[in-house]
């Protein structure tokens, strides 16, 4: 199948992961490549990005940097898991699918996954585990691992965390939130540090997972705990679970720049906009099926089946279910209008002459 | 105890990894920020650092880019044991010592740490492992992992890693190479690509951890597999330890230039250069107890004790056996000739006043 | 609520674990407590378990005896994963549900369960995984384990674990057989040695967990190799996960009594044929909802949920789903003809009354 | 070499695991195979054998029934490390020696041997580990594991533990003690409750694995927590390191005859009698090196390397140390007078013709 296709953007959509670093990102990263720091976090560097980090979760949070998101995902685990319990999450969750098994090796402990449609967990699916608690031959649901934004590119609202947050807690469990696209989720809900607090520290969150590398790093991201007595053994299993960055200035220095007024706020916010906009422009075309517009930075229409690697040629995107032909369009920090109406226009064409 | 101290270097004797990155690093870090890259490797970048390893190690090795060194070693491990395996290495070993227990954590296996005054292995001490093999009820010796340069700043030569090589192969043991100072290795051993490969491929190591961040960047490090069946799993173990950047333009781009023209080589060349420097400055202070000029680029003096802290707040250092009074001054990549002199001076005037 | 019912069985319906031993078992135990024998197999009386159990599955089979169910399982799969690999079972299966998470904490690894009515596995629900090879971020499929007689009492046909063999094998992935109830299962599909094989080293299964604690011993399991390389570790691995019994020969003996003139074979048929006698007493029973006869030895019936805890309370068994009612009555090899017609008639006269 | 030598003992010298199980103990087991028991541990010999463990150690302490003792140790330290602890014992213990590495399988910790001439730790050596504690890159010293009576048959007093437990909670360190051989410990500190207790409920231990294959059961060893906050998860612990008899009446049945009326204590103090008295035979003969009467029940001579191997042939028992020509004489529940004597005229027999 060959198409004429109109000029491609100039950026793909096929992941926030695919964008570079913001310029004043790296800026700060190469200001602080003077002289030497002592390694492993003792620099002024990291001592700011730790402060900023309290600045945005309160004084009382606990925040370490590390390299990855599923080292953070894996530090934040390791450290709330009890002897022979289980980490309960949904059937979407990154660290139940995609993350080659890091929990199940680092943890020793089993991912328990719960069927969902929209990648979100309601209380009454933890309540449904009670009857292994106390059970000598189950695993023991001892910790929740929900993801806001949801890798389906949904969003808990505020009160629905609040809910997850305080039946696990009568329960005896733990909240893990994997945050890797955090900034979009703060952003599409208001976009203020006390929109960040209202679906983490004040909703009951004991752990989060705090994404930099999508939000405009190079690479970075940090572990905030909430619940600070789970912090009391992290900056040991950070080195254990190989997240302790030697010269750690570069990350700090990433940190302090993307968090340095609201700028994370501000990339995701866009990153959303985008993909709003990307909605408006295709939202017509009835085939996509796209019924709502997206909560933040991500679309998942279905194409003909066709049509999917010609467009994928064209300006790449990833296959998200291949058996229903859906795919997954996601915008990042630096998606401009122009791509966003170059790539809609594109579509419309080969759906045009498909 | 108060003392009256010449002005300080500009750069501390703590660590090489207290050093920054090259500015060359840096600039090529800053040039890949340009448009959108796919995630996780497929990108220019990686292609050409992957190549340059090669070009490196020979056209069979199988490179993989990774963020730091307890991440390169746990991973080279964790797809060398076999079930049951235990791991060798000496008493002083990183893995053993300095990584918070990250290779037991990861690997669920033994380390067999073998007594040593200068940090290398010796055949004999494998030989005498040999009565454990085929016993069921000890862990089996499955890995010998080395360290070139040694955490005592000492040396292998080729041929002594090939008399452990040949050792360790014909009792069915793998050879992992820890190279976080690989550099300096290579640059005491001649400066080429000739003497890398003499004491890895060409002495029948089959697994190397490649350092990239002590040797001159902001992070980075790769593992590189020689013996290539080994490597058949990696992947996945990557991603699984942790250890796969998602924006891996970013190391990659650093990798291409230090490995660019030599220029990791003369970089430890010159760190080697300058403890050289040092060590000549001081070798005649009998008290420092420095008995022969360093391999690679640090010394292990011994100081009146009280005198420690004075210079270390004076110009950062740290202590190695507190028992012995010894510590350990380390140079850098960008310790200048300036630097040196200064802290010889510094450091013979403490000494006079002490 | 307070019914009159008639006198209850002498034994339960709880499970075939809650029966004790064969008195042949216990005779042959005793009986080898005799003198000196070395520790840990090196003994004449593991010498002939296990040369029974190559009788049973073929000269080439690799046998290792082990102390409970649960460990076979793990030592079996911990000799097949390899690094990074899942091991993929039904949602239903033991090893998922009922072992506490013991094979995620031994092996590190991903369990992948599957959605199941029957608790058994189809070669198409293999084939949809073949997506997952290949991709780093996911963890590999790397084995499959089944379980025969199921966890709901269902059977595979040889013809089904053949296929599934096929599959998985085409795939490179390895068959675990968890056999906890393979007596019943061998009982029910021919009692001969022939009809073990069937299903098992003929089907092209690699290795076996034989269950000898359900089928008549005190204690005693078996792990199987069928596919002799994978048993290149079994020994170390064995000890490692805490399964090597250091006076074997009293596992040994036990063992040697079971396999001796088919006990192991007649003793399931009977406890088969208990499930059945019991099926034919209450079939008639619409609310029992029974709707076909036991495939091995036990039934899934659901009961008024009053009458529940009175039953139990008269002559205990399980409660199977909560929320549906559904209980588990289960036969063992002692179970009576007596047993069951009071059971059954004390049933009829609650549910009379009820 | 060929020697004629007297008619050997009917039992070997080569372990107490040799042994068979006490008649009484057998008996016990036999006994309790009578109808049906609910499984895992819900049935009266389990309750009875509880309540004789607490009568033992305590009415606080909290016992448990497992298989074996690597299962008895592993399920301890899994119960009392803390993420990022390691496991300080001797170089000598059976942990970290003799358990195919099944602690660090199990537990993904480091084990830190230290080194010991008499297979005894002291309290100095837990204070020079202070310096690794609060340090990220160290595994933090956290559970001490000491063996009584020990692997080298030497008993530390009740004192010794007690210093040794204060200073390990004084550290924040946890005390296990390997048990394997409490009988023996116990026979030789007064043979009574109050003996037991003074070096471990009255010294300060938190875990003990109380052995009970050795002392007399065919197989059958307890964790019993005397700080009784770490029993927390064991009951799920134990499940998940396979350790959970299904029939665990025939464990408990033979806890109950080894307990009642102080069998244990009983066939241990014999076992140690015989041990004094191969000594008191033998310890004239200069060159086996005997300097002591022994502790416990096992002697460590050593013998001209060409009669090892003919001696062995005659009589049984174990190489310690090949290097040394020394050799481990140990005896059990069962050996006899007659048979230390036969043994003693056999040895000096063979070294006179030598």
């Amino acid at each position: 199948m060959s198409l004429q296709l109109p000029p491609p953007p100039a950026r793909s959509f096929a992941s926030d992961n695919a964008a570079g670093a913001h310029p004043a990102v790296l800026d700060a990263l190469v200001a602080a490549n003077v002289g030497h720091q002592l390694a492993y976090g003792s620099d002024p560097y990291t001592a700011e990005a730790e402060a900023r980090l309290r600045d945005l979760f309160g004084p009382q949070a606990v925040p370490f940097l590390v390299f990855n998101g599923t080292g953070a995902n894996v530090m934040a685990l390791a450290t709330m898991v009890r002897p022979a319990d289980s980490v309960v999450c949904t059937q979407w969750a990154h660290i139940a699918v995609d993350e080659t098994g890091a929990p199940e090796r680092a943890l020793g402990a089993k991912l328990q996954t719960l069927p969902t449609a929209d990648a979100k967990l309601v209380p009454d699916q933890l309540r449904e585990l009670a009857h292994l608690q106390g059970v000598m031959h189950h695993a023991q649901p001892g910790v929740v691992s929900i993801t806001q934004s949801t890798e389906l590119g949904t969003l808990y609202t505020p009160d629905e965390i609040a809910a997850l947050c305080d039946t696990a807690h009568s329960m005896g469990m733990r909240v893990h939130l994997d945050g890797a696209r955090i900034a979009n989720a703060t952003a599409a809900l208001g976009g203020t540090v006390a929109a960040l607090r209202s679906f983490t520290a004040d909703a009951g969150v004991d752990v989060v997972s705090f994404g930099g590398t999508k939000a405009g790093l190079a690479f970075g991201e940090a572990v905030v705990y909430l619940d600070t007595a789970l912090a009391e053994r992290a900056v040991y299993v950070r080195k254990q679970v190989n997240q302790l960055p030697s010269k750690m200035r570069f990350v700090a220095a990433q940190f302090n720049a993307l968090l340095a007024d609201d700028l994370w706020i501000r990339c995701a916010t866009h990153a959303n906009a985008m993909s709003t906009l990307l909605y408006e422009r295709t939202a017509g075309i009835a085939s996509l099926q796209l019924s709502a517009p997206p909560a933040v930075n991500s679309l998942f229409p279905t194409l003909p089946r066709q049509l999917i690697p010609v467009l994928q040629d064209w300006c790449f995107f990833w296959d998200w279910d291949v058996a229903s032909d859906q795919v997954r369009w996601m915008t990042a920090w630096d998606t401009t209008a122009d791509d966003v109406e170059r790539f809609a226009v594109g579509v419309r064409a080969a759906l045009a002459l498909a």
